[in-house]
């Protein structure tokens, strides 16, 4: 019994952090509990705190790359437990040439983007479908307002990497190509709605879908 | 130059509503103001509030139908001014016998919506891909969390009718296959982002092009 | 021992909800775990929702009708646990003809409030004592600002049902009447308060105090 | 026209410290701009901002006692405009022998509450008609939840004294006897929402109602 | 085994109140669970709560005076937690004749200060670096702005007690002498902010280091 | 009186910014107006907004460095009206070897640091006066709890930079030496807080106060 309750509660240790909410801390920080003796405690001690609880160190190199030529790593409360109630995230993205970071929103965040290495071709859309884009150099930064769709794309002759900030603890992010065409929406729908018939709508369904 | 003067404040007024925030009031309520003699009112001064101010009759009749067999009305602060900082709107959606909502996602707010008339398939997508779906009626309320991606398709032998509400003045709409496809992305991204080439893409690109 | 700490994670489990706060979630949803083998659970897995944990099917008839020809079922967070951490919930208000819906404030929410049958004499109070009241018809759209005190009455000739929509998972109700003579406030306060003798105040008192 | 367009800044001036909003703010401090040279500023310079502009000395003694033996002064963002964007106000509130701060409730905050001198009969009600209540003495601190109807007696043989603290800068008052009575609500409604004959509201609406 | 959780449990207890955010509670209030039978409870069942919840009885005296002739005695959620979710707290401070309440801050809240008692120099600094202060006399109140640096001095001939007031349930407070100087930050770092030697730093360090 | 009015409006201007709130935008963006003709707008029209609004290049090279030996470049709703009511800014630091950036707090944000070049000793206060130090290197990221003491030395043999991340348009900064000893805080106070004799106190406000 003392087993399933230990399953049972670290179960809990592994969801509580979801509960927390963005706006104003009511203590200087909560790190998740993760020490065996005290399963249920849903902030650590504070006394118990570290400062390797405030430091993340998995940002040094880039990740693995994916089909479209990216490298992603998030920096969020899932993998950096000290943002807990702190309000803000991070993500380090890795261009391969001609890479893309394809279409994609957060849906509880702005996000700043300050560009460390290469030329970025960087956009969102607003909710009037008009777009902003240009190409962002070493060095600048450039902002994407909360919840709007954007997008990169490596157009300089070197490997380039980026920066984000966000403003949540978890900003969440939809890949709209995968979001879209590879979750299952009814196929009569997805038709209608882009325009396309059976063969080309499966097309997009065959690439995204779950494998 | 008073004639100048009263056009910066005609613009003033067009877009002060604007900057208001979803977040706690600290008055009643703030009705803009819209009467000539005092162009520059913030609020309307509360005295001269009516009623009026807080009734909307919009929407007691379907709106024009769209190329997919929607019409949807948006009753928010732009057009029911005296939702103003009180942290609400709606919308009214009308569906022809087979009528598509096609996927969109509101960045600023969740949606209760509330079947009036109809059967409709109705889901949304989380940030893990999910989908969420299901065939609801008369009477069912389905709620999609804040800035998730969402579509619905009548699929009864009947017109449908839904109400939706949000917990902002101003949620936003981005509707993926007009945003993605027919704001000027560069080509080069969409086709490697979608797989598509470009004959493919122009296809989409002409259907939802701005023309 | 074991069915008293399960007791005790039951009782947990009916009241966690009650912690989380209306303002910017940090996970897209947060669906109350009701497995019994993972009691503590706070948010259930995502992995494990379901559609059925967004949609309510609770509102598709009239509930029981009170002394004032009022039946309104709330749709909140307690009976639909899915709208944790989603800021909103709903009511379903009927009213029989000439039926009324007593003085009565949400303290955490706005309320938008369609109708969709009848004509209902409906209105708010702000906190300078002004009213705001007319008679709205099927169709159209009223809000009552966040915290006032607002009422209704069908003064059509067949029977009225009007939806609302709260920008809160547990908005809250007080109903003057009850809330002020029904509570057990000193009846000296209450005499003075509102200029009542004894008798007076004692038939109020029997009307609205608990039985 | 510069007469007029003086006016209409001067309107504005007395109107626009509503837009703020409790929330974070993002300055130091925001002083309502009141100098005449420059009418439209919405934030005084910070650099013009002067001690005096964070300090209030109009609680010294007490105001002007009511028909119920109270005295109360609000100490809210419209006497004390350095409080704007701060998202704090005050009130004090003196009480005769025997006298009574009717029910009432603030809609916009929570309010904490210290006995300066006197014995009070303290109280408020939940949203489920649970009184809460005793008498408070000097140096006792309550606390009212945000949007609570809450209500206070003198029931010591001296004067008695209370300061209330409050966590909105501009929390709005609403006094149940009143609101509800004085307000203009339909008389058949309130007959029937609180048990009344013509002969007994009437005698309510003359005590209340605007003269 | 059963010990064992229940110290785990209690651990809980005093920890979880942390996890509550100061913006917009979802329930009327939620007083943290202490009893014994049912320890695991976030919030106490409403129905159990009392009115000796919401009363604190403890800043009827001041409290020990300090080195620099200042008592203070908060009153967060920490020793009234009927606080909790509510976003308020106070502080009572007392000081003897030339008494000081060192430069500090709190990082999460505005504080209203009252002078109850006596003549206090009073003020604060902006980001600027600018100071405002003056002298404060019985009756008066002033505002901190959230975050920012102040500090007091009794310059009156008597005793002298000011009541605090916070918009949220746990302020928190940073004395910059303990703070900077009795922390441990490097010496070299410190000798080179302030511009000291070793000597003098030393002299710093020994009187506000931890002992 | 034309030109009086422009003046006025153009003060106007550079203060509106800060009237808007961190909490949740109520539109996409909202760019501060700056064109002449219009030069009471709020927001710029939407419309009228270029990608050139959200992109920022001023922080490609370092700026002046100070006596401590440190330069930062604020990114700022000052600098980069873009990012007002989007709820996020930046800041670039560049460090001479043995440069410090003397303990400072932003009151109104949480700041996550990433080390682009070298070896920074970087830590920050809690508000029991606990210190979390470390050296941390380049790509690592350090996070600093809203409104917390903080500070950074570059303890490596190489120049070195951060790039810091803000949840605030503007966080505020307050650098406690200069803030403590340059504002001009009544020098009994600081003797008696500081424990500092007269000749002690006066270097040290020789050192930071205003020349």
């Amino acid at each position: 019994m003392f087993l399933k309750l230990t399953v049972v509660f670290i179960v809990l240790l592994q969801s509580y952090v979801t509960l927390a909410s963005d706006p104003d801390p009511v203590t200087d920080f909560c790190i998740p509990q993760t020490d065996a003796a005290t399963i249920l405690l849903q902030c650590k001690n504070s006394s118990l705190a570290t400062v390797d609880d405030f430091v993340f160190s998995g940002i040094k190199n880039p990740g693995k790359f994916g089909e479209t030529g990216l490298s992603s790593i998030p920096v969020n409360v899932n993998v950096f437990p000290g943002l807990n109630t702190l309000g803000m995230s991070m993500v380090r993205a890795d261009f391969e040439i001609a890479g893309v970071n394809v279409p994609h929103f957060h849906p509880r965040a702005t996000e700043t983007a300050v560009v460390l290495e290469g030329k970025i071709y960087s956009g969102f859309i607003d909710t009037e479908n008009r777009i902003y884009a240009k190409v962002i150099e070493k060095g600048d930064v450039m902002v994407f307002p909360r919840g709007l769709v954007h997008f990169q794309m490596n157009v300089g002759s070197t490997k380039a990497t980026i920066l984000g900030s966000f403003d949540s603890q978890n900003p969440g992010l939809l890949r709209i190509p995968s979001g879209i065409f590879g979750s299952g929406i009814k196929e009569e729908l997805l038709e209608k709605a882009f325009g396309l018939n059976a063969k080309e709508l499966a097309k997009l369904r065959k690439r995204f879908g779950p494998h």
